[in-house]
């Protein structure tokens, strides 16, 4: 089966976490909307709001597997974790990893908000003041109690470079998207930090020089990060 | 099996999702630090920072189910809508429901940030201004993109007062919660749009009227809204 993915064609924003999770499974897939030089965020966009789909999506990512049309990111992580041994297959793993995963969706949510607090709606350029009022306190505050939180887990599982038992997980995966983000967008803040959670920055690493994940990371699959998606680089909300 | 819900005791919150679901499937639950006259919250924090539990988790609530600690509002209800039928069995209902309760949490999350969109750390008191810019674009924009799309979800269901087949889900309980603390929040804004989403209306009030809903909501279980909560009425906000 090849699977398609939908998600915008410039950003890595959330629908990375799935891309990432099929190239680590090897998984045959589409990305619709980057691949058709032009018409692909159209059909994205036909199928979001077709009366035909009987489980329209709010918004992308959103992923078609056979019969199935699959939206909200941890969800379709949750279904893939389960097809493709990203998860453990009894149900106390694959809660356990699916509570990490929503752990990070939550912190994704507030790395948006950094460059966004006053709405979604409105321009960074137009709430910038606000923007550096919140971006303090998701650096100071934020960052580490998530980070902390993670490095615990990694800590409590002994297991070196996996947050859940003894083989990678779409939680790893995650994981490594969210550290690889957050360098991108606050790199200086992230310096400061990486002594102080040694077991979150190897495990990044080490999901980075997985080859599957080391080949996707090479290849013009990667969108390199910018501006428009979550995680967004502004020096001066880096400080 | 009693089960022990760890949720803050005085306020509804995140907690309330599972109550509402432990109410439906009349499940034997107590409610731990609402259940202690002191030291439940201590008791909560405890088993929060604890090396001995294996599935700590970020923040409450988290439900204890026999040897299981879950943690994450919409993990908890994936595993309950599981044991108490609040999910259509197969998996396709099963990711649908899901991916509905995420949806969800995604406007609980921009509910709470309307009254601190410049973090949580800061007293509403501190970001008034700003919250009043960000409830402009949550009431005009929002809260109508969310409701459409629920409404069209129930159109589509042909079943009416369910989101998800022909019998109540753990998703149909969180909607009636997140229109009431809406209801609660925004009354001039709800009452307006009550006449174009008539079907999430309609499904509040079914759910409200459910006999174990009823008198739950009844019962000094159901601790009212207020402004510790995710859903605050500042009338300010509110126009």
């Amino acid at each position: 089966m090849r699977y398609e993915l939908y998600y915008w064609p410039t950003i890595q924003g959330r629908g990375e976490f799935v891309r990432l999770a099929l190239a680590e499974a090897g998984a045959d897939y589409v990305d619709v909307a980057r691949s058709r030089k032009d018409g692909g965020v159209t059909a994205m966009m036909r199928l979001m709001e077709s009366d035909a789909v009987k489980t329209p999506s709010f918004a992308p990512p959103f992923l078609k597997a056979g019969k199935l049309i699959i939206g909200q990111t941890a969800n379709i992580l949750l279904y893939l974790g389960g097809c493709h041994k990203l998860a453990p297959a009894n149900e106390a793993g694959r809660l356990w990893t699916h509570q990490l995963q929503l752990t990070l969706a939550d912190l994704v949510a507030e790395a948006h908000d950094v460059h966004h607090p006053l709405g979604a709606n409105f321009y960074y350029e137009d709430q910038k003041k606000e923007s550096r009022h919140r971006a303090g306190d998701f650096i100071e505050s934020r960052i580490p109690k998530f980070l902390r939180f993670f490095e615990r887990v990694l800590e409590q599982n002994k297991s070196k470079e996996h947050l859940v038992g003894r083989s990678v997980s779409y939680a790893d995966l995650s994981m490594f998207q969210v550290v690889a983000g957050l360098n991108y967008a606050f790199p200086r803040a992230m310096l400061r930090l990486k002594d102080r959670y040694p077991r979150v920055f190897a495990l990044h690493a080490a999901v980075a020089s997985r080859p599957r994940i080391a080949a996707y990371l090479a290849s013009d699959r990667r969108i390199p990060f910018n501006e428009e998606g979550i995680f967004r680089h502004y020096r001066e909300l880096d400080d």
